[in-house]
């Protein structure tokens, strides 16, 4: 079964066209600046590539020229709509009402728009991908995703906030989470890396990109996560700040003279490793400045690795314990000096990392704790868009989300 | 030496008159709502309490009132204002300039009214005590001793937040602590008291009462902590939010249509404990609540515990270990319900408590781990107004601030 996994952000459309049974990924790209005049569309796989300037009004039209991309000309990777069994959305945000993928029908998409409320640029984006696909292919069957719904079995005395109650009986204000479906994937596949069922398994999965999460699951169930009403609780992160003393937020409106707006935009876009180092979001920039000695660039790195280690440690007690650290996105991946740093000094909590398949620079799912630590520590690449492409297999195939095997 | 020890708040002045050598409170009170018409002044120890509506228009008036009752009357605790020593002031925000306690000039005297722009109402007030003091006791030797000071000692990747660098450059913004004189008293004492020299333990002190503060005291030195810029960071409270998405903060300012001063409010004296239980700030009516089945009594205690615990296994990470968690105030001292769900589960990291001792109902400072617990936990009430007394005796009279034994 071929599913069309669909990500689309307020400016852009990302997808990939997925074989489910075989896992492999027969076409992917992106449609960028959607609705500017610098609109430009980026086909193909590595070297494959290809990237052509073209006007794209909005996401219907960036949906025509994907569709015609998949099944004509050079990119051509199908014969026809035909060819695709089932599309698969990304959504940001579920709320209360989604605590698994769902086959989309108008009450599902009633819902999305609600929840518009609590991620206003992303929900809003979905359905523009949504009713494009309905208008190009109708009757294709398509699955909602959420980013959410993994957390929905978190406890209530770790999802809300210690606010006034009326806030989340008016405004909803709690924890959802964020990165669930990369969580729910690394998770299963780690289990599987260590041959023990995920029902048997306290773990601690860490998604460190530029966003970042981490999060409890305890026997196959997520329990805590650090993301919460938005993706800018938890870590600090790429450009973002995470939880901080929400004194600090009217103590900079008053001294800079800014709106909520505007220090919304501030902590979300201007602070993290950005704003520490002055340099980039991107730990290899300040990794490089780091170690040609730029002392805010360390101050960054420190920070970033410090804050990993204290969400680790805070999942550690809430679970009485782990088994498995789980890594995974473009931090957690590939930066090995990142990972030493997270890892340093908690040998007496049973946590060994083994400096030298650290440094191995290999690529794919590995572990690098000791022989003899107590605590695994494993590295899964993450695929959200499989795990997209597996739901909208199984809920359009089987009707169900019974999990089955991981190709 | 007698040191008399003022704590002056915006409209209040505590007071406490010290012999150091013997640790005896020779005299103690307050004087409350100072400036308005209800002002009173409370006086005494225990029963002999006695209470006197009486005109205090400002902090000079409630001095010398306060003076009054000390040396005369059926108040009398010494023959005259030559019997008191010297005096120790709490100020609450040393910023930057101040790692120790200091004898008081008038360099001091400026920066701490510098230091107002992070501690308004607090740093002010003290400037008025000290004021008053210098005005009726010309002289006398003064000592601040500060909040902040015991944790200058945190290392920048801990006192740090991840926003622009410019703005801690600008605005001094990065974390302070806060009860610093609290967890320094209950850090000396728990090695005393388990006989073991303070530098060679990995200690976790934990302030809970109406406040909440938790640190990480890392061989004598205090590595982290829980309160931030201000008083509002880290821990759920009984009023204060503590540390949470900062998003939220905008959020509720435009779905509320509230200030910054507004929102600040909100989360400093509606949220916590009373927030989510809509009962009480007082964790005694929140937990008969909970006993007598209302449930967001139950969640509000169950977030409190879950709060504790996370920064307790947050310290564990950032030590690499923990030798003893250390309780005071209020709730730690005096909670046996709270310490134990604080504790549960915590077994699989050598952290376990007796539950007999726990609620054996005792007082003083006690041990309620077990006898097999790796990591002993042990109770120590706080006194801040006595280590306030010793550090002033040791800079008037032998002017250093070398640690002595505690009395």
């Amino acid at each position: 079964m071929n599913v069309l996994v669909l990500n689309a952000g307020s400016s852009s459309l990302k997808y990939q066209l997925i074989n489910v049974e075989t896992h492999e990924v027969l076409a992917k790209g992106i449609c960028e600046r959607v609705g500017s005049a610098e609109a430009f569309h980026k086909h193909g796989i590595d070297e494959n590539e290809v990237v052509i300037d073209t006007p794209m009004p909005d996401h219907n039209a960036a949906m025509a020229l994907v569709l015609e991309a998949l099944t004509s000309g050079p990119t051509k990777a199908i014969d026809s709509l035909d060819d695709i069994d089932a599309v698969g959305h990304r959504v940001v945000q579920g709320g209360k009402y989604f605590d698994r993928s769902v086959l989309i029908d108008d009450d599902v998409v009633a819902k999305i728009d609600e929840l518009a409320e609590l991620a206003p640029l992303h929900n809003k984006a979905a359905l523009m991908g949504i009713e494009a696909c309905r208008e190009q292919m109708p009757g294709k069957p398509m699955v909602a995703v959420f980013d959410t719904s993994f957390f929905q079995t978190i406890p209530p005395k770790a999802y809300m906030y210690p606010l006034p109650y009326e806030l989340y009986e008016k405004h909803a204000i709690r924890k959802y989470g964020a990165h669930g479906t990369s969580h729910r994937y690394i998770a299963e596949r780690a289990a599987a890396f260590m041959d023990e069922p995920l029902e048997d398994l306290k773990l601690i999965t860490c998604h460190l990109g530029n966003g970042c999460s981490i999060s409890a699951i305890d026997h196959g169930v997520a329990v805590d996560t650090s993301m919460g009403l938005t993706p800018l609780d938890g870590l600090m992160m790429g450009t973002r700040c995470g939880a901080i003393d929400p004194a600090i937020v009217p103590f900079i409106m008053e001294k800079e003279n800014l709106t909520a707006a505007e220090v919304n935009d501030l902590m979300n876009k201007k602070s993290g490793l950005l704003g520490i180092s002055g340099i980039s979001n991107d730990l290899r920039s300040v990794r490089q400045a780091s170690e040609e000695g730029d002392e805010r660039a360390q101050l960054a790195y420190d920070m970033y690795s410090n804050s990993a280690k204290k969400y680790i440690g805070q999942y550690i007690a809430v679970m009485g314990g782990v088994d498995a650290i789980v890594l995974t996105a473009g931090v957690g991946e590939n930066c090995d000096k990142m990972r030493r740093m997270i890892f340093a000094g908690l040998q007496p909590l049973g946590i060994k990392i083994d400096l030298e398949k650290n440094r191995a620079g290999l690529r794919g799912e590995r572990e690098i704790s000791t022989d003899d630590s107590e605590v695994r520590i494993v590295i899964i690449p993450t695929d959200e868009e499989y795990m997209i492409a597996r739901d909208t297999y199984q809920l359009v195939k089987e009707g169900t989300l019974e999990i089955t095997e991981l190709v």
